[in-house]
C-alpha cells in the first residue's frame, strides 16, 4: 500500500501518518520527490483499513499494490488448479464443453437435448431448475421436479449435471442432485451464497457479473476457496456496457487476463455473453483461440419452443457443427477438446470425495 | 409488443407469425410500409414469451411497447405512494433525512452518531450489523449484537432504524429489530430476497443495482410489490460506468426518469453514489434539487477510525451544515424538509400495521 | 511515478531499471517490501514515455502519481479562473446562463428566442450555424448564413454568441463573429481543432466528450492553455453509459471533481446530459447545487418544429421558470445568479482584447 | 417509424398527429391495443425530424425500425464488398494482416521493423506520421518526415502504407504518400474529416469510436461512402467501459454483428484494443476465429525502446508466431490467410485508380 501525500502538505502531516502506521504495527518508507512525498507502508497490511488513512490530513490517496486475493492468485499458486469433473478434468490441457437447455422445461426436452449433446460431444449437461428472472411473471423455473429430471438424464446419458442454485439454504438440496453448483452472474457477490457453496463438496462455476471487475470476481472465488472448497471455474459471460447490439459484451480480453492472473480453470458462456444464436459460435471459437479451458452453452432441442433464451439457444445440429470448429482452433493454441467419458456413470459419489481430498 | 419482419421476409414467414399469434389467442395487426412488414400484437401478452418469436423465420426482432411492471408504474397508479416511517411520512411533500453510520461498531459509536444526527435533523438511523464485503477478509458487521445496539438507539433517540438484510433466512431476525429492511444494491435481484422481504411487514429501502437499468429496478421493485407488500422506497446510490474519478456515478437523471415512471417514493444515496465525502453535500443537495424525496446519508462520529467507508462518511457537523442548505433548496422546488417526530417511540408495533392495512 | 516490481523479480531486474532511469537523468528511490519493491522515480518525468519501463523483465506495471496537466491544475493555479465574457464574470461568484436553439434556422427562430431568453435573465446566446450530426442525411446547420444571423441576434439583443467550430479552418471566420467558440463534444480530442483554438483570442468552451475521463478532459483543455489561450470553460455534458433511459447520464459528481481539480470555469449543459425536455429543469437545478459555475440550455421559441433536439429544447416560459428556481438554489450555496448587462453592445473587440491581456 | 401514444391520450391527440404526417405527405397506419394506439409512418422518412413528433401531446416515444444507413447496409448491398490494397484483395476469402509500429520513430526503425513484418507474411505496414497524443507534452509524431520515411519503406519492401490522418486540410498531403488514409478512433465522428475522405481516392481504414455504438460507426461510413469513396475498411478497435484491467475492452460480439449489417470488411485491431502486448495474440486469434476479415497490429523491432504504446507492441518473432496461429484457425473457418504480393511495387498509381472504377 502506498499513501500518495498531497503537493502542499506539511511535515506534521506527513509525520501524523506515520505514527498512525506505526500505531499499527507496520513501518512507513518515506520518499520524498520533487513535487510530494510517497508513503510506502511494509508489513502485513491485510486487515488495514485503507479508508482510515484516506481520511487524515494531507493525504491525497491511498493506492494499493498487492492483489487483495491471496488463495486464486496466480502468484501463490503458480500451476493451473485442474480436478475432475465426474471423470473428466478440468483446468487441464484439454478443453471441456457443457452444453444444454437454459431452463428444464420437459422430460423429452431435456432427455432429447441430453442426448444431442451428448452425441455432439459435450462433457457435462447444463439445465435450470431455480430460474432468476427479471420479471416476477416470468417462468421460474420447475424447482425439485427440474433436478429430478438433470438426475434422470445423468443417468441415462452418463453426463454430470451443472444447474444453478439462488440461496444458500437451497445449495443442500442442489448439491444433493447436481455435480456442479452454478452461481449465477446476479448472484456474483451474493456473499451468504458463496459462504454456502464454500461449504459444499461440490464444483462450484462461478459466473463474473455483469459489472464486475476482474479483481472483484477473484475476491468472489477467494470466498468460495476460504470456506474449503477449492474447485471453483470462473465463467466469463458477457458485461454490461453503453453497446446494445447484443445483450451483453463479450470481455474477450478477460480470458487471457484471468489466466495470468489465477490458476482457477476459465471458461465462456457465449450464449449469455452475446443474447443472439447467430453470434454463439463466432464468439465461442473466439474463446477458445483466446485460451479459454471450455465452453458452456445453450443448445435446445427446439429453440423456438423454448420457455426461456430461445433466441441465444443453438439446435443441436449447430451445437455439434461448433464443436468440429473448435477441434481445430483448439490445435492452433497447441491444446484439444477432451475426450468425453464413455461408460456410464460409475461411482460417482465416492469418485468426487477423493478427488476434493486429492486437491487439498 | 411488436415483430419486426426483415425487408426480404415472404408472405408464408408472414403468415407463420400470425399463425403463432392466433394460436397463443393473440390478435395480429398488419402493418405494410415500403420497405417491411410491422405485426402489432393485441391481447394479454403478460405471460407471452418473445423469443418464440424472434426465433421464426423471417422475423428481424421483437420490440415491447408496454411497460414490464404494473405494480410500480405510474400508468397504474398515478398518484405518488407515501406510508408513514415511525410517524414519518415517506413519499408526501415532506424531504426525508435518514443518516448514520456504515457499520454499527460499538455502542459508543453508534449512540454518539444517532444523537448527532438526530439533532441535526435527520428522522431515521441507518447503520450496517450484517455487511456485504467485496474481501472475505475484511470486517463483515457485529451481526445480530449491532442489531441489539440499534435498537437501543432507538429506544434513546427514537428514531427508527434502517439496516441491510442480506439473505431470506435473515429477514425475520431483520424485521425484528428494523423498522426498514434494507436490500444493498449488490443484493437488487437477489430473487429469493425479494421475496421474502415482500412476504414482511416492514418497510423496504431497496437500492438500484450498479448496472440496473431504471427497468429493471422497477421490476425488482415489482417482485416486492406482487408478493403484498405495498411499502417500498428507492434508492439510487450510483452506477458503474467508465469514470473511476469516483467510486459510482451519480445517475442524477434517474431521480426525475424514476419519478415519471413510478409512484414509489425515491430517495438518493450520494455517500456511495460519490464514494468521496468532500463530494457528498454537493451531489446531495443536487439530488434534491433534482427532485428526490429523501437522502440516506453516511455520517460517523469519527470517520478517521471507522471500520468501513471512512473515506465517504460526513463528520455530524458537516451533516448539520447539509441539512440547513436542503432546507433553502427544498423551497425552490415548492417543499420542505419533514419536521422531525418529537415524541420518543410510542407505540410502534401498532402504528406500522395499522399503516400497512391503510395503504393496501 | 513509481514502477511496481513483480514478486518475483530478480535483483537484476531492479538494477536495470534502475540504470535506465539514471540515463534518462532520473533518480530510482527503491522500497523493498515483503512482497514486492516499488521504484520510486524522482526528476523531471514530463517527457519520459512509460511504457519504455514497463516493457523491461520483472515489471509489473507503472503508476502515475502526479496529474499530468499544469496549465489546468489547481495544484498550479489554486485561485478560481474568471474572465469578462462581454461585460458579465463568467467564473466568479454568479452564475451565468447560455440559453438558445440547438441550431440557427431561420431570422424569425433565432431573433425571437434570443429576446425571449434575454427577458427570462440569460447572459449570453447559443445557437449552431455548423452542426455535427450522426447521419449524413440530416440536416448540417446554415453554416456561414446562420453566423450572420446570430451577429444579427447580438446587434439587437446585446447578448453575446457562442456557437460551435467544427474544424481548424473554420476557426477564423466563426472567431469573426462569435463571442464563444463551442468545442463540441465528439471534438474534444479532435487536436488540431484544440491548437487552433489555443491561438485564437476568443472564449472557448470545451465540452466533455461522452467517453472523457475528467483527466482527458483536463488534457484537452491543457492543450488550448498551453498554446496560449487561457480563456477556457469546461462543460459537462453528459456521458455514455449503460443506461438509456435518457440520451446521456449527467455526471453530477464530476461538478465537483472538476472544481476539486481545477481553476477553470464549469458549467453544465442538461440539454444534452439528459436528451429530454421533461428532465432539463430538473437536472439544471441539480448542477447549481452541485456547484456549476454555469449552465447552457437549449431553449426554442417553438420546439416541436425545430430542426434538431426538439425533444430536449425547453420553451421560453419554462426557461425562465427555471431561471427563478435557480436564483433560490444559488443561494442555499452562498452565490447568485449575475446580473445581465443592461447597455447594448458597446466596443466588444476593445474589450474583449484588454481582457485577454489582464489574464496573461 | 413507429409513433407510441402514451396509454391516456385522447383521440384529438391521436388526429393532431396524424395530422401532421399528412402534413408531410407521409401515411398513417393505426393500431388500436388494448391499452394504447401506435402509429404507423409510411412513406420516405429519410428527411424527418422524429423529435417534431416526440413532442406532440399524448406521444410516449418514438421508435425507429428502418437502419439509418443505406450504402453501408447489408440489406442494401447483400454481396461483401472487396478491393485490392495494392494488389491484395481486401473484403474476400483471404485474411489481410497489416502490421508495423505505432509510431514512425526513425529510418532505421521502420525499415527494420518493416522487413520483419513482411517476412512473417504481413500484406501492408502501418505506421504513424501525425499522432493523436493525449497530452500536449507528448511526442506528437515526426508529420511529413515520417511520411517520406514511410514512402521509402514501400520502396524497398514492397508494402502498402497504412497512416493515419487527422484532420481535412491534412487529406491531399497524406494521400500523395499513403495507400490506406487511416480515421482514428477519436476522430469516427470527426464529420468534416469523414467528408474529405470520401472525396479522396484512397482506401480508407474507419476505427471505431472508443463509445461508438455499431450503428454510429456504420453512420460514418456512411458519410464517407455517400461522397463518393466506396473503399472503406471498417477497424473494431476496443470500447471504453467499465474494466481498467485492459486499455480498452475488445467488443469481440461487433465482429459478427458488423458482418450482419454491412458488406464492408470489418478488421480487428487487438494492440489498442487490449493495450497489453501479453493479450495481443490471444485476441488477435479470437478476432479471426469470430470472422474478421484481417488484422491491424502494432509490431516494433525494439519495443522498450518505443516512443508510444510500447506496452502494446509485439516483437517481430512473435508477430510471426501469431501469423502461424492464425493461419490454422482461418481453416477452421473456411478461410485462409492471403498470399502476400512478391513483385516489388509495380505502377502503383495507375493500379489503384483502375480499381477505383471498377468498383463504382
Amino acid at each position: 500500500m502506498l499513501i500518495i501525500m498531497r503537493t502542499n502538505a506539511t511535515p506534521e502531516q506527513v509525520s501524523r501518518v506515520v505514527a498512525r502506521l506505526e500505531k499499527n504495527d507496520l513501518q512507513a518508507h518515506l520518499s520524498r520527490g520533487e513535487e510530494r512525498t510517497v508513503i510506502g507502508v511494509v508489513g502485513d497490511i491485510r486487515h488495514l483499513i485503507p479508508d482510515r488513512f484516506a481520511r487524515l490530513p494531507g493525504v491525497e490517496r491511498i493506492m494499493s499494490i498487492s492483489r487483495p486475493y491471496k488463495l486464486a492468485s496466480r502468484e501463490f499458486i503458480p500451476k493451473n488448479s485442474s480436478f475432475p469433473l465426474d471423470g473428466v478434468t478440468i483446468g487441464g490441457e484439454g478443453i471441456v464443453l457443457i452444453a444444454g437447455p437454459c431452463s428444464v422445461e420437459s422430460r423429452s426436452q431435456l432427455l432429447e437435448t441430453a442426448h444431442a449433446v451428448r452425441e455432439a460431444g459435450a462433457h457435462a449437461l447444463r439445465g435450470g431448475a431455480f430460474k432468476p428472472r427479471t420479471s416476477p411473471y416470468a417462468f421460474q423455473g420447475l424447482g425439485e421436479k427440474g433436478l429430478e429430471l438433470l438426475a434422470e438424464a445423468r443417468e441415462v446419458t452418463g453426463l454430470p449435471i451443472v444447474t444453478e442454485v439462488m440461496s444458500p439454504e437451497q445449495v443442500p438440496l442442489v448439491a444433493s442432485y447436481a455435480d456442479v453448483l452454478q452461481i449465477g452472474a446476479r448472484s456474483m457477490q451474493n456473499f451468504p451464497l458463496l459462504h454456502a457453496a464454500g461449504k459444499s463438496q461440490r464444483v462450484v462455476l462461478l459466473k463474473r457479473g455483469p459489472s464486475a471487475t476482474i479483481d472483484e470476481l477473484l475476491m468472489a472465488a477467494e470466498y468460495i476457496l476460504s470456506h474449503g472448497n477449492r474447485r471453483v471455474i470462473l465463467c466469463e459471460r458477457g458485461i454490461r456496457t453503453f453497446t446494445r447490439t447484443t445483450r451483453n459484451t463479450t470481455d474477450i480480453n478477460a480470458i487471457p487476463a484471468l489466466k495470468a492472473r489465477t490458476h482457477l480453470p476459465v471458461i465462456l458462456d457465449p450464449s449469455h455473453s452475446t443474447g443472439h444464436w447467430e453470434y454463439v459460435a463466432p464468439v465461442a471459437r473466439a474463446g477458445i483461440a483466446a485460451g479459454a479451458d471450455g465452453l458452456i452453452i445453450e443448445v435446445h432441442n427446439n429453440p423456438e419452443d423454448a420457455f426461456s433464451d430461445g433466441g441465444q439457444s443453438l439446435k443441436p445440429e449447430r451445437f455439434a457443427e461448433l464443436v468440429r470448429q473448435v477441434r481445430v482452433i483448439a490445435t492452433a493454441v497447441g491444446r484439444h477438446v477432451t475426450q468425453p467419458r464413455t461408460a456410464m456413470n460409475p461411482r460417482r459419489e465416492n469418485a468426487v470425495t477423493s478427488h476434493v481430498d486429492a486437491i487439498r
